[in-house]
């Protein structure tokens, strides 16, 4: 029986020396049914390889009617490099192409953030310029803006990065995204999120939906249904200094404008707009009658539900209170996502 | 009589389907002149309607020389659709072309933040993606990307929201925006205002200007001349969390970096960097001799002046002094604009 | 013997009624070399003048092989305006074309922030429409708009700015940017520089490199090596209320998320996250074993090393003490730039 982990054919773009730069996967697949595994299996090679729009045309061909098949049919006309990647499990990351199929299935929502081997990915992300023609390698880079200025045209440099934006590659439905500069390829949106002007998601992070995402999703972040981020709000991520904590957020959660967390919540929990909870922060836990229970670092309370942080001043301490206001949407925001 | 509320002829923008996507009002009117309002009556039905470049034409030969007449006769020679909104009153928005129109009022400075009617107007903006060929409906977009990529052009989506960028519709005069993809339309940006990288202006909400805007203006909130919003601060929305009280900040405030208000603010107030103030935060009110005289929640002073807000870590306190610090800009900022 | 403090040549663009827009210099010169410095005060004139295609020519022939003879050798062929640029001294700024060379030195990484005469350039920096065409004045920017609509092509307008984005004139060596509209040219970045999506360089600031920017560096200030900024970190600017206090940080510093700083800080100094300190701030100077030793305004510790700001609630202080924490940054992030 043939087992395969991911696949998927798509564009390959390249610069003038060769270098990979990115790579367009319209139809991605993950764990495909037996019949189609095998399919795939007697016609591409396992990992990243280049591959023919005829031999494109012969697989499409083959293909129950859908999605797959109609990306394919448009793939098997073009003259443009197109790549096959099929991994037959889910390894270190070995070549650009599988960098980028990676990336395709968590924005793809075919799996979820922090399940994916992706080890090696900056290696094999090459640094790019994102520009107005696409993407051009760094060192082909202050040519192609003289050439343009000299022609008379004009170059929009918009990101110098490993990560592209997602929303070049696939946009999942439901979503809105103000912003599209602050969310990479890789980050996974659930149906119903809506990330503001002030929100960002990284790649291997993300909403599981509905959310209304106004602060930072750091790399390795999950937050969950109906949990919202505030304006500026803070979430650590394990590649920016949070240590080795991951920090995730369970459902109804809110994290106040200007605030920040750097440890893991469960469900219905709120921290205070301007408040930064970080794993070393002495916290008094109190009781219903608003009586010290005890003190504890917040690394204590990590993964807790129903907690409410606030900084009370005139008491000298940040209190968690057991949270008990319902966090009230305004119904009209998330409705017409 | 007749009377007229809002008016304008623009280009409308729709989706392969159908679907309206979008609408441009180069010129929009609001409470035309009694012969304006008659001429435009007698033409022009009531709500949104499509129109011919014709029925323009023969409308801007009776209008007196100036912008409205000069922006008619270019559509008066286009060949793409063509709507006009006549609304007779300010009632609740009924299609997409009522929608942009109201927007566009907003943004043209003919009317302040909280003046209109726009209840539904989220039912009636589509989610679009904003993309470098201009807005392409949602169920469309996966196609689009794959055709450009194969095609070998570039298509870039630069945000999927039901609010554009302001920029691209109208910039009013005197004010400069240095990342435009932080103003929706609908924004209201007086003259003199600037809104640095980190600024942020909603729909139906805006700076009277003079301004220096480096925080988010929330919905709903205005600030007054020469009030400045310090990088990240914010101003808490009604749509966003901050409850059933509309924020609003006076002249010559200023906001610090990092800082927040869940409260208005009368004129000459000054929240210190990196200090949330919420309607709940107690405070500590002082004296010109710095000598306490009252506590009280941060929301009895809404609307109050000249206060002074600052965290007093060594007293315990979130103190409200009378604001003695005029508020020195660097001239050079605001002169040339 | 010729003194020449920079040069260079370039394309000026200019709006329809002859107010020049922006210059893009792709190899900026400072103080040439004796040999060079001749042959340019033999050619152009000091100040900025226009110059002809014919003239870059034969200056083009006349110089050594490398970068600069490359560039002027496509010049050489060009139907655009160009203007040549020779300052003899470091003198206030007197047009458009001189401010844009000074800001070219800066993020050629010539000249370090601070080094230049800047006097005068907001006088002669015009504020500009930055669109998918490239630069348009102000007063044709709604004629534009229009005429685009009406053609059925899109205008992008992506700011409206005295200043543009660095990246459409140049990118340093070893940088990303995750989003090119936070940098404004005439910021320096340098090699090794990672600036993420919420990341700000102002001009006339930077980063000397290795660095991870998060946060904003503000106009005046820089940061040095493998000193990182967290997110929505501020850094007070002197335009911008910050005082007469030049910012600077030193090398291995950490400003943590949603912090900030009014001094000047020294080498491996950290300010927690969500901490603000301002110049004001009182602060409790603590030995090695957390005794209090000293009360001071922080104003007074600035420039200092080996600080650690936190802020202890439970004691009812800001607190400074002696940084024993290496930082340790993830060597990945900083290993693949």
């Amino acid at each position: 029986m043939t087992d395969i982990f991911a696949f998927a054919i798509g564009r390959q773009r390249s610069s003038a020396s060769g270098q990979v730069l990115d790579c367009y996967f319209p139809a991605p697949l993950m764990h495909p049914a037996a019949g189609l595994a095998e399919l795939i299996a007697k016609q591409f090679d396992h990992a990243s390889n280049a591959v023919s729009a005829q031999t494109v045309a012969g697989f499409a061909d083959q293909l129950p009617p859908g999605k797959l098949r109609e990306a394919m049919a448009l793939f098997a006309e073009t003259d443009k490099p197109l790549v096959s990647v099929r991994l037959d499990a889910d390894e270190p990351i070995a070549s650009t192409a599988e960098a980028y199929l990676k990336l395709h299935l968590l924005s793809h929502r075919l799996t979820l953030p922090n399940t994916l081997n992706l080890d090696n990915i900056f290696a094999h992300l090459p640094n790019v310029a994102w520009t107005s023609r696409g993407p051009i390698a760094i060192d082909e880079l202050a040519d192609a803006i003289t050439a343009a200025n000299l022609s008379g045209e004009h170059l929009e440099v918009t990101s110098v990065d490993k990560f592209p934006r997602m929303t070049n590659y696939v946009v999942p439905s439901g979503v809105r995204i103000a912003d599209a500069s602050r969310i990479r390829l890789g980050a996974y949106l659930g149906d119903g999120s809506t990330v503001m002007h002030e929100g960002f998601v990284n790649f291997n992070a993300g909403a599981l939906g509905p959310n209304m995402i106004e602060g930072r999703i750091s790399q390795g972040v999950i937050i969950g249904a109906n949990t919202d981020l505030g304006g500026s709000s803070s979430t650590m991520g394990t590649l920016s200094g949070g240590g080795e904590i991951v920090i995730s957020l369970g459902e109804n959660c809110l994290i106040g404008a200007n605030a920040g967390t750097g440890i893991p919540l469960g469900d219905r929990c709120t921290i205070a707009a301007g408040l930064y909870i970080t794993a070393g922060t002495p916290v008094s836990i109190l009781d219903e009658n608003g009586d010290e229970v005890k003190q504890a670092k917040a690394r204590e309370l990590a993964g807790g539900s129903d907690m409410l942080f606030i900084h009370n001043v005139a008491a000298g301490r940040i209190e968690c209170r057991s949270n008990r206001r319902a966090i009230q949407l305004n119904d009209q925001l998330h409705a017409h996502n």
